[in-house]
């Protein structure tokens, strides 16, 4: 017997998953419609000159790459004379959403609107090592603003997520932001030199998790930062030591939780003014975060945003406001979206360079922690139908087949029982599909032109004419 | 410049596409969810030993397969040593819908309700030589019944399906119905050894296209069949020459189509009950269509049935009822989704046989249908915005966003314009995006506290509060 399993890494969803799925897609999509987003989709397979080196070293690894095929294929085979696989693949599976995306923006520019804002909600794929909540086939939700400068762009993103994570019913969550041209201007007063910032981010990164005693150590002893330099990286620790009341273990924000992140918010930022002085790259980010926090007052994050001086994220490009968003939770932060500002990458395919914000959400997180935290809707089906019909005999079955007809056409769910089977086998399979109700079509209920509907938790039953069972299924 | 198009063979889709595609995904989810049917989706990479031997030989040749990754693939490249392309290679892309159903009816089987219904609606690759309307990566939307032999879930399918096509507004269509087992019964009335069947049934398939003389002629070449058979088979064609009256041309399906396909119906099956005689297989085939057309009878696919005593389907695997359903065109049936009951395939994982039915419906050929003949809803949005809110000055950016929100938490798409370009440049940019109203927040707007309104289809404009805008625009 053949392996029944999916592939490694991979997952079958069934029914149930697919709807949870799909719920939270759904949300997703029409908050994002609601802000002006379009829906965009490109291929599974990309050409592989379009992919490679531009997810670094990691990416060239991870990707899947597809074999060439037919007789290109044999004849290569045939020769013996293989130097690398790059002779034997032509093309790969996409492996994120942002590089389809600026082929499209360089492909259609005369069909894009000058600011083309749009989401994406696709699967991309990874030859990652699988563990818990990471897989091989998973989905990304894009979200990116193309054309402009401006930072409403960031306000608007920021808005239409949060209203997301309010409506999935997420309640206590930060938005943490930072500017890139903000943490340049530190590594510039702390006189850094350009090809150590990085290293220097790197541990920066940390602070939350390691301190600034083991921070400044690890800077110590890769002996890159000279004394001075990492005394005045100790001294921009301490000014981002603002500490506000903590967390009050409260299911739902409050006022005073708002209150406590805006005077936070308020001293980071005159702290961090007076700790760059005249950096004019410091003064931008300084510049930016206040109009992002200004912009998302009177908007759904309004609240929520949390100046946060030492945050980088990874990617390197990066280029103006950067920001990740957490769930608060007992132990650590979950972070559940990340993105920021990069005015250089989606222009890679063109001539000219095209600003852009995006943020991505991460979708199977999402649903882990809303399975595990038990979020999903009660009214989210949970089962194949809202009925089912039995069936009498195989004599009476258009009978059955005239009234899942008559139901359906009142918006019901409903699924006949396809064989003549004893009425108990007939009710077991109610079970297991879940349907709420049976609806049993015999012989006296023909004669009558009634059915008996049950309803199979309270156990209760009665002998009713269709229009009435219609009204009771509809409620 | 790099090449900025998608893989050959391989479709962008931008946002107007989007809106069409998920339109008609969006119908038949909602018909099949009406019929008991529940969503499944599998992984897009399947292992190659689960897909390779199920499509025969040419499935083997257009499968994609993913070529082997890390150190493996780099000594068997280093080793020199590649004998044939299986070495490379050790997962596919899905093909089609049928074998990772199968996979996974074997594996969850107590997961699974004793009758599974599922819909899936997924993409699948072949490497096939592109052409109109055939594409590399396209969608399947599968439904099959699982578990069941009654003809009741053959009924369902197909009322179904056309209660689908009604709802996506296809007013002339037929459902052909024929069975195996009758084809089974006049081959063997024709006196056909079983090895040279497959070869008449293929010939009788172009019955047609090409007409009965050259369907016997073509038989007689091939020298297989004896004179006689040939003749039975002849006597066979003209037993299924009952004419009924022609379509007359018009749009819309009346009670004298459906009279007509009844007559013809009951002709065919009187003629046909008389040829075949009392060979068995003959007389369960004609009894399957009786009661298939019998349990239609009062379903959504009443008065479309068709039986068509030459449809053979090139698919090996069927077992009983099959069917094809085609739009009635001017000049000839367009084929838009086939199907038939397969009870030997869905165990090939297992050890058991398990009965099942299914049909595909082609979603990239309704698409395209549908585009020819402008089929698709006045309402369906063409556009990324309900209204286009502009911008004063970077000042006023604070009131743009504002009045955003208040419009957005009364079900409005709106997008707030990110730059304060001249009012004429925003006014253009809202005709890129086909956004029917802008409202306009200017310097005498805010100290009013109103906002003007302009409807870009007549060009009105009012100056009124934002209550009376509210109203307006949800209009």
């Amino acid at each position: 017997m053949s392996n029944t399993n999916p592939a490694r890494g991979m997952r079958d969803f069934l029914p149930d998953q697919v709807r949870k799925r799909e719920y939270v897609i759904g949300v997703i999509k029409e908050v994002y419609e609601k802000y002006g987003f379009e829906p965009l989709e490109t291929p599974t397979i990309e050409n592989l000159s379009t992919l490679t080196n531009k997810y670094g070293e990691e990416g060239d690894q991870l990707m899947y790459k597809i074999l060439k095929r037919g007789e290109k294929l044999s004849k290569k085979i045939e020769s013996g004379d293989i130097k690398n696989e790059n002779e034997l693949t032509d093309l790969a599976l996409r492996y994120d959403l942002t590089v389809p995306l600026a082929r499209v923006v360089a492909n259609y520019k005369n069909d894009l609107p000058k600011f083309f804002k749009r989401y994406q909600i696709q699967p991309v794929w990874r030859a990652d090592r699988p563990a818990r909540g990471r897989f091989r086939e998973f989905y990304q939700c894009d979200v990116d603003a193309i054309g402009s400068k401006s930072m409403i762009v960031e306000a608007e993103l920021l808005s239409a997520v949060s209203e997301i994570l309010q409506k999935l019913g997420f309640k206590r969550f930060s938005i943490l932001l930072n500017n890139r041209k903000l943490l340049q201007g530190i590594l510039e007063v702390c006189g850094i030199h350009p090809d150590h910032q990085s290293v220097a981010l790197i541990s920066l990164d940390k602070l939350d998790k390691i301190g600034k005693d083991s921070v400044l150590q690890e800077l110590s002893d890769r002996e890159l930062l000279n004394e001075k330099s990492i005394d005045r990286l100790g001294e921009f620790i301490d000014a981002t030591r603002v500490i506000g009341e903590a967390y009050d273990g409260s299911d739902e924000e409050d006022e005073n939780d708002y209150k406590r992140r805006k005077s936070i918010n308020e001293s980071l930022l005159e702290n961090l003014t007076l700790f760059l002085g005249p950096n004019s790259s410091g003064q931008l980010g300084v510049e930016g975060i206040k109009q992002i926090l200004d912009l998302t007052n009177k908007s759904q994050a309004s609240g929520k945003m949390s100046f946060f001086p030492t945050l980088a994220r990874g990617l390197a490009y990066y280029t103006g406001a950067i920001f990740e968003i957490g769930l608060d939770d007992e132990e650590s932060p979950l972070s559940i979206a990340g993105g920021g500002r990069y005015d250089g990458l989606i222009g890679m395919f063109g001539k000219e360079e095209i600003p852009a914000v995006g943020l991505s959400l991460g979708l199977e997180r999402i649903l882990l922690i809303m399975e595990e935290r038990g979020m999903f809707p009660d009214d989210l089906p949970t089962r194949a139908a809202d009925v089912l019909l039995t069936l009498w005999t195989e004599e009476t079955a258009g009978e059955s087949l005239k009234l899942a007809n008559q139901l359906r056409q009142n918006g019901l769910r409903v699924t006949v029982y396809p064989e003549a089977d004893k009425l108990g086998k007939q009710f077991k399979y109610a079970d297991q599909i879940n349907a709420p109700f049976v609806c049993v079509i015999g012989e006296s209920e023909i004669a009558e032109n009634k059915v008996t509907l049950k309803n199979m938790k309270t156990g209760e039953q009665e002998t009713i004419s269709v229009d009435e069972a219609v009204l009771k299924l509809k409620d």
